[in-house]
């Protein structure tokens, strides 16, 4: 029994959180004279003692006290005997520990958003290197029109400005104070929950006690936040894990984010996107098991709650590492854009260019330019050539609109430079978008 | 291979979006002049004449023409001949169905707003008439302090009300439109998409044309909003079916939300809250088929987004299903308001009130209190009566300390009313969240 | 980086398995000749010290020697100097890991099929105990017909026996030795992989190298099978923490499975049986977990590979605490017998019996002998009283071919004594079938 | 209510079933008396007009008659009169739809089956081809050892042989009738179970009425099983598109299996592949829906359980199309095996080999023979050339021991020969695996 109650093993992260809280209870309910100012002045000396004490040993893995807190409530009583017992007038378990969960799970959105905006940065500072390197756009991993890795490489900021976003949203959303729901219905106690709220940050205390005690909104929040986020990083991973391919060649990871092999120096293994890719896997599973957790439960506090810790603490560690393993991936890797250039020329990738040209200047319909574009590209395969290296009189002999203005639509460069509709490709575009992304950021 | 790579069974429902899409694009296409007046107005008429089919006739499911765009431009071409072909100019079915989702998960998330607030008045409804009917509040599904069935069901309406905010988040972060992203680079033509983004209602067009086509988050997203939606309303139908349950027989569902036996004519099974807590496993079960779909997809779009839909689509049916029928239900319950008073009263669940009398009148510490406390309710079970059936003399010997003021908080009614601690369960806290929250929603 | 990398903390874990598999390994090199026999019978006694430093002190997690194999060679070379880099050849790291981890899994599968064994002879003791005691069946959570007890316990040891069947299947399944694949194409050594696989308690080598290091369905298995026993076992915590309530009251936990309340000692929240029931939710998260990180993964080795044992490990921990939590709680509860018959005799819970009656004693078509006891039942709950309590005359009056030969069938011991169909609730055939279910485990 | 009861919809499709149940039912019946003869023919030959009928216009989707058991109820009672009431005796809806999802799961999977045999044949076929056709083998996407694509063919064949394998086992403990359980408890009719379970072809009755009722492990065990395969297909899908991809160029697809683009006639889009990776996100979304569902139930029957078959039905479509799709695009695929052999050497992919030959030959123990290949490697590297291509002056420069047997082992093809261990990827292993397949499936 004790081996499955005890919660101690993995709430111990919360003591930070556990006597800031105790803090502003012992705080508040000297203010209101429900505990005399002596001895609430008393609780806080010796709640800053137990801090002292966790900082410089950490938290015992007690099992007889069984969750951190019951281990600081009887630290305190240690540290300053009898008096200790008062700290918990007014307050329950329940309430302690909904509110000690959200003020951490608040910290872990805090340092994520750093994470991510240190990742932005190492985002914006490779796109605007690249806003003119030319490589293949892919759809069905085939290659389809020229973009530039610049513009590639800014997909990924969007998709991080959406999470963050997402994770400030939970933020705001999270950010209200169950102190003082006591058990699950109120107290009768003169209390003052704004004043508790105010000391912890929080933007004003929960409405309803029920649903205050009952509530893991905010950690199920956090994760689907968070796995988001790993999806995003799962999908920059497989890509730098293609690149990194033999067949590829897009990308040379640096020895610090990559594993090596005695017996073949040359192969960079890309182990960290790898595992930022497993660690997708294991962050949604956490996702899942909170929610399969929660369904079904009656109100208002349930042991089955307890389950809600672990996978919270497992998706934050993880993304964690995630975030710094891809910021420091992107940072450091080598682009070999010559390698990239090539596979965009490759494959026909400016058919689209010749079709739109031949709407656009032979107002010719969008279905017959295409097929004119699809014998054009025929011929050119046929002969083992690139578009822009067809003579103009074989062009003219598919379509006789087709005249040497053409050319300037046919190679990479010209196909990329045109593409400046708002969010293309072109490379102002793409340092338009860096400029504004950067001023957002400051 | 037509059975599997065919969409048209399922993204038949997008056709009001895909039409509404079409036509904001040629109103550009005309007014950019990169389609000529004529042939703007003729295709826009077109696009009328299809939707009238539609509307009329359904969408056929027609294999050949596998998509609802593919369908929807062969009618065009059916009703104006080759000018159809000029649609889809500056355009590329990727972005065009980022396009149509995106306007039909908002207008799916406008849909659930809608019945999330019918559900939090029905919710207000039954909580103003219950505003102090006393009920055991439960933790462990054990009887632990009495609270009011109005401030139960107020929990709800919190929960909805997070669940809308979220929504509304979403809708905000999720509304902006990827027309004009053509393929995934942008396009050389003239285009205006801050025009067709206002003419489709989004805030502004999405800023990266490589991200636009590959983001699904707007649809994750609406996913983790139903599945919290669901997980509420699955601990709600759980609580049903506890309450419908001979033993407790806290609630009489009506005949329209139940269903009765043949054989045993006093019996109302709770099929529809079953069903409500079944579906939130079936919407979790979206949630995750999505997230692993979309798991380390490279850019730009991939043909498993085409299995971003079915998930999306069952979800919101299950989802406004279970809305309607957990809406039915509170509107329609008979809450047999004395058997909860009966098991309020039943379970000793005014001993926390005792214990905080002794706190608050005679100054003892909480860990003492409670120690005493558990002695006068061991003596009230061994003879069988409640803790405000004890007389005082009992009490006294138990601690001296206790007088007769104590039966003011021993009974259920004195034991709610006196938790007026904001959020908590006194009638008149209830009451005033009630009126906060009517204000709220008005 | 190297905390991303490092997998030490958690495949630590595997130092019995990894020291095993490298015995049979340099025994099989030693027996080939591929090493001399000299050279092996060092590297042996080498990884005898292993062990026994292994036994004594731990592992070390030591990030340099980031996983439990590279920490054992660094061991064995300090132990018996340069000779022990003979011990990796013919073997890779894939291989390698591979093996351990089937190992691990075998043995995971051995404690749990323990375990589940003695859960069933708890359950066939309290079965046999309560083989006629009558309680409610539920369906909808409604009372729909009685049962015995002992019947309703037998139900989950069928579950169970499907649980232990299904590992058994697993087990058998991924009992094949992965040793001797290398890296992923084999090797060229003249090794024997069925000597080293049937030194390690295999049924034979797998069948082709790129698969062996590839696979992970023994996991996946593993944990598909762990998540059908959670789910069983929540049904069952569901059912104890129901019928713990107070309205219920059909239990007392002991208090070993229980926590008590200093201020309400006669309450015994089910603790246990509440995380039990929230660690399913986990262990399906674990499986997730894994699935989704095998998703899409190219052949062979990833290193995404190595997020597969923390959730396998995580599930294993968490099944072991509640099998033997369950198994606790079955024989340890005290099963309130008399209000168990009080709830099944106040629901009409006959009514069926006495419609079965009408058919077979009356040749009365199913259909209408459901009407005419619909009727009966509703006389009775109109004067509040059970079925059996009807005088003959009220229901002749029903029907006039009902006769005083239905009292037989109308009570709750009648009722449950005739249902002697094969797996029926009759406690005749309860006793059989617990008397079969003993010979099958013995 | 009626839309979220009914499931009419969508267990229409347990038509066949369903009357194939109730045929068995009433032969059963009328052998023990129950029913007399007469009536037991007609009720039976009237169930051969419903499925006639059936058979011939389909089953309508009747909100009022909600499912299909009420369903055929009613067509039974047109087509015969009131003695259809007579087949319902001593049977329950919940024994029934037990039966009938049992039934048509035990069917899915023998569908299953034969696709997967279908797709090992497919399989083996190429495997065949390609015994000696040299790729490079992948870690980490990294080219690291060459193997045969008949041996990396061979890996799936192993797979679905696992698959196949789970299925029967599945199959097996799932072939048990529920059928006599009545509505949870049993029934006191003189049934003859042991002759319904033969007449349905299961392998005896089920054991106990309760659990008989309230399990549906064998859907959760059909998915957890369709998961697996689906993961498979994934991993292949993945290679596919990636093999697909310009810069591999290791296989083309058929026309059948991809779609073009009328713009670049050369592309292949392998849609079809990714729909199978899509697929595989959705069956697992299945198994979770159905895991969440049944989470914490208490017995027996609750309406939650209605929603088992929508995820298994979807799960059996999405999985027949993806087998269909893998087995026709391994049957079709054209395997580029010059680009693949060109891969292979590329990579330096017998470093290994030296490393084993300096071990075999030179007596030099892994660890150094792993130094001296790194030297050997880089300098191949920087020649720009292949390691067969290394002058003997130069490798013995590195090393003294090395002799010019060593290029014995250099080349890709006697890479591949030497692995000849069991399992290994020689051709001549590849061969003899490939005919003991044949002989395993004929």
């Amino acid at each position: 029994m004790r081996e499955i109650n005890a919660s101690i093993p993995f709430d111990k992260r919360l003591w930070r959180q556990d006597l800031a809280g105790s803090k502003a209870h012992v705080a508040m309910l000297g203010a209101t004279g429900i505990v005399g100012p002596q001895d609430a002045a008393t609780i806080s000396a010796g709640l800053d003692t137990v801090a002292a004490h966790y900082e410089a040993n950490g938290v015992a893995e007690d099992m007889v006290l069984e969750d951190i807190h019951m281990q600081s409530e009887a630290r305190l009583a240690e540290a300053i005997g009898p008096v200790a017992g008062r700290l918990h007038t007014a307050r329950s378990r329940n309430d302690q520990v909904a509110t000690d969960f959200r003020l951490w799970v608040r910290d872990a959105i805090d340092q994520v958003d750093v994470a991510l905006k240190g990742f932005q940065l190492a985002l914006l500072a490779r796109a605007e290197e690249h806003a003119d390197s030319v490589m293949p756009g892919f759809t069905h991993l085939q290659s389809a029109q020229p973009v530039t890795l610049g513009h590639h490489l800014m997909a990924y900021f969007e998709m991080t400005a959406r999470d963050r976003s997402r994770f400030a949203d939970a933020r705001a959303r999270g950010n209200r104070s169950p102190l003082g729901s006591a058990a699950l219905a109120g107290t009768g106690f003169p209390i003052d929950r704004e004043m508790t709220a105010a000391a912890l940050g929080f933007d004003g205390p929960t409405r309803n006690s029920l649903d205050a005690v009952s509530d893991r909104d905010f950690a199920i929040e956090y994760l689907t936040a968070a796995a988001q986020v790993a999806l995003h990083l799962s999908r920059l991973a497989e890509e730098f894990i293609l690149w990194a391919s033999q067949p590829f060649g897009f990308v040379s990871l640096s020895d610090q984010w990559s594993t090596g092999s005695s017996i073949m120096p040359q192969k960079r293994n890309p182990d960290a996107a790898e595992l930022v890719r497993g660690h997708s896997g294991r962050i949604i599973g956490c996702l899942t098991a909170l929610m399969v957790t929660m369904k079904g439960l009656p109100l208002a506090y349930s042991k089955d709650m307890q389950d809600d810790k672990p996978p919270v603490f497992e998706a934050h560690d993880l993304l964690g590492l995630s975030i710094a393993a891809m910021t420091g991936m992107v940072e450091s890797a080598t682009f070999r854009t010559p390698r990239m250039r090539a596979a965009a020329e490759a494959g026909f990738s400016t058919a689209t260019d010749l079709a739109d040209w031949l709407v656009r200047e032979g107002g010719i319909p969008f279905r017959e330019a295409h097929h004119i574009t699809g014998r054009a590209v025929k011929l050119a395969e046929e002969r083992g050539i690139a578009l822009d290296q067809l003579p103009l009189e074989d062009l003219t002999a598919i379509d006789a609109r087709i005249d040497d203005r053409v050319y300037g639509v046919l190679s990479v460069d010209a196909s990329v430079a045109s593409r400046t509709s708002f969010g293309g490709t072109a490379p102002a575009r793409v340092r338009a978008a860096i400029a504004a992304a950067r001023e957002e950021l400051a």
